[in-house]
């Protein structure tokens, strides 16, 4: 058992020199990770510019999270959102993915105002696809945690890209 | 021995369950972070705007961090970034840090065009520092790993707020 006490020592040891010397006063931090916990498995676009990029070049419709971390709808938003293997799988192979704390300059990612949690959707034409909403008239592009259903419905919409539709 | 195995193995699994259940086709990916090695403690604006807005209300100079993945002098110069205690200290209290793999938008960023690695101070008052620079008068912004101290000087120099100095 001792030996048994030593190994697992010895695993959280290596792991820990992983994240190299300098420690805040504070005491040490979790790394920051670009999924912010929307989904560890996704390739994550760091800016709005860098995801419209990669939509264009990839002709894959890109969709933007905003959220707050002190905001108990975006955190019950996102864990049905990483929960769930489908909404994952289908980000991870046939979306561009972009989740921001912080509001962008563009106005077109605010059709009815600055809230969250909010998911707008964005053609690689870089068309804002205001036409797909939410099931709520006063902020449109939200969601509930009840809503999964109608967000894989919207997503299955915005993969229908625009160009192909004329 | 059997026990000590097991008990790693434990761990490992505890560990790797902690990632969620979607597993990409291409097999599972280490989760991206805001710091991509940079500098696990510190904490990243995600965007220019955010960097720039956080350097505004808590006074900080912004240092901006263009790199590349598959660039060597990029590597290079993290390496001795994120091993230099004083370095990473210095960021984490004095300084709001980002660090950015896709160009921004706004040109004073570039003073002398788009390359990585380079080093851009930003004051709070939002004015570009072009007048920090490193020592090669072709890429006036760029450091080698050989270039810490100077780096160091000039983030001494950074944290003189241009404000205080008229």
């Amino acid at each position: 058992m001792n030996k048994a006490l030593l190994s697992v020592l010895l695993v959280l040891v290596a792991l820990s020199s992983a994240f190299g010397k300098y420690i805040p006063k504070t005491g040490r931090r979790i790394p920051q990770t670009m999924a912010r916990g929307w989904g560890d498995q996704q390739i994550w676009a760091q800016t709005y510019e860098e995801g419209l990029y990669w939509s264009r070049s990839r002709n894959k419709p890109l969709m933007v999270i905003f959220h707050l971390d002190e905001c108990p709808h975006s955190q019950a938003l996102k864990k049905v959102m990483s929960d769930s293997n489908e909404i994952q799988k289908t980000l991870d192979e046939e979306f561009i993915v972009l989740n921001l704390v912080y509001e962008t300059t563009d106005k077109h990612l605010s059709p009815d105002g600055q809230y969250v949690p909010r998911i707008i959707f964005v053609d690689p034409s870089m068309t804002v696809r205001a036409d797909i909403v939410g099931p709520y008239s006063n902020r449109m592009y939200t969601y509930e945690q009840s809503d999964a259903t109608l967000l894989i419905k919207n997503m299955a919409k915005a993969k229908k890209l625009l160009k192909s539709e004329l």
